[in-house]
């Protein structure tokens, strides 16, 4: 079981952190992935400032979008927490279960044919190659 | 360099799934992937079908999404033919240069951070669990 | 391009493994995996002492079958190498490409269903733990 | 936890599946696999299509080499699921002890060997090129 | 639950083995990693050998970079049990908090830029290649 | 191809992190990475960032050591350009050819375990709980 720092027990660093969460997320809510972050603050404030920068920079992506891109990575390596997570906050952003299932479908349906690929050695077409 | 079945050579079977790529995807173009997979007709023929149900049939996400996902797997993989294809595809529906730079994005800090939450052994939270 | 070590540059440490290889596949031809680990002798002969054992230790799979995992593993991994030479080496110990196509439509099935699983979070049957 | 659908519960779409499952490996028992996917009919439907085309339909491999194959990539993506299901499976088709063993071996031989050729960028031999 | 194999169960040669572990590591310790490779006494010799003289065989990487090394992989492969017992002999040998914290770190940015890398298809430098 | 974009080519705010990159590395040279992201400036900035926090802030670990680490993770996962670059960088800090030989070996052997503790299943030691 790792060190979850709550945020009383946490330094000014961290804090500042953490309150940064809140007001970003407009929650008190602070989950356990910052929680254990928090044990090395250099970590904690860089990854949440790539993870506030490219998941709510304003860009061209939608953020449900952004999200299921996230979970699509997470599926393929396994990361139960992070399909987790990611999950809950694309349902908060409008994910239905049947979203959901179409989304992991694709995810199983791309893991087989990069396989395919892989396995008959195809060669990328000419008009393919930019 | 694989063997790759052209339409003129192909057998009533194969012929038969190329006509329905054409139809489908309202061009003549049959790209090599599907020429790879015409050396063995029952693998060219279940994976058209499951390609054209998961990526065509009507549903919840749009077909710009469904790229966009498809793209996301392949990058973590390391498939540059389906990054080629799959981006080709997703160009055609909508994607930017914008748009594939910040898929790019996520993909690359999704993979970082599923490695942080392995590492520091994350618990996932209990509003997590559905 | 790496270096890779020739017979006549070989030292004896190295000379004595290519030997080995030589008398125990029965061909002079040393295929490049061998030279270029040959830049450590120490990683090229416990290398090929597993790699003998546990392709050639008589056992309950036999030499195709055990090739043909070989290459399933390779495919996921996407080994370009590790698929061409175990390919030849699985081709001269009778796979066909039938039974090649079968394998890759098997690798890619099991890449696809194992993201199924993850994606829906299937817990395993009472009956399947032993 | 996963929604699991059982048969009772089950709508007239998920029972056609349901029943060919049953019929084609004669047996009532439907693992969880099923159930979880039965959330979504589109994606049981053509995943137990799929699943049965690539692992039943009559070809070159026998039943208890594809099998195998199935568990060899679910090892290397670390699947638990999976490799329950698949190597029960296995058993029932005559997997002994020893030949797991040899099999989960001869896995972790190629993901090491797989590395190793990357590390050292060996080169594809010209008589490994088709 | 896998089966365990202590010690006093183990025939002859998977005591011969389970010796040299003892000696090796000076302590009576046998970590369930063996326990469960001796249900195949081949597997658990081979296995042992290559651990022992990879890890410790005299070299230029010093005994504590090694134990780093594999935490690295095991992170990106996801590997629970290797991440705890190979961390387990890291800090024996003076790794710290805040070294593994900055482990993690490093093993999280790789797994990024290797993705942005293939979703940019960045060509290899002249300069680097040798 | 992608697109590099060059120093003489750049915008203002790619040519500060150009700037940073040369000033922190003390040498002229800006390798494709940087320049292949340098199609989306916030990438670009961002990625620098985090890449001059983990791998040059003051620390516990050495910067050889982090390359090494960063190297291990780019073999698993095949990344042809990070293994380049980064052992570039490991040789400027250091790196022999007998270290990197060593190191490919570890990555090897772990790649190896990894899928030994998947296979048969080993439950974590109680001692190496935490």
């Amino acid at each position: 079981m790792p060190t979850l720092i709550e945020y009383e027990d946490a330094n000014d660093e961290v804090r500042a952190v953490y309150d940064d969460i809140r007001a970003t997320r407009k929650t008190d809510f602070i989950n356990n992935f910052w929680k254990a972050l928090a044990v090395h603050p250099p970590t904690l404030k860089r990854t949440w400032e790539i993870v506030k920068d490219v998941m709510t920079r304003p860009g061209a992506l939608d953020p449900l979008t952004r999200e299921l891109i996230y979970i699509a990575v997470s599926i393929t390596n396994g990361c139960e927490y992070c399909m987790a997570s990611h999950s809950a906050a694309a349902r908060a952003k409008g994910m239905t279960d049947e979203m959901y299932a179409e989304l992991v479908a694709i995810v199983g349906l791309a893991n087989m044919t990069n396989r395919l690929v892989e396995g008959f050695g195809v060669p990328v077409d000419e008009r393919f190659r930019r």
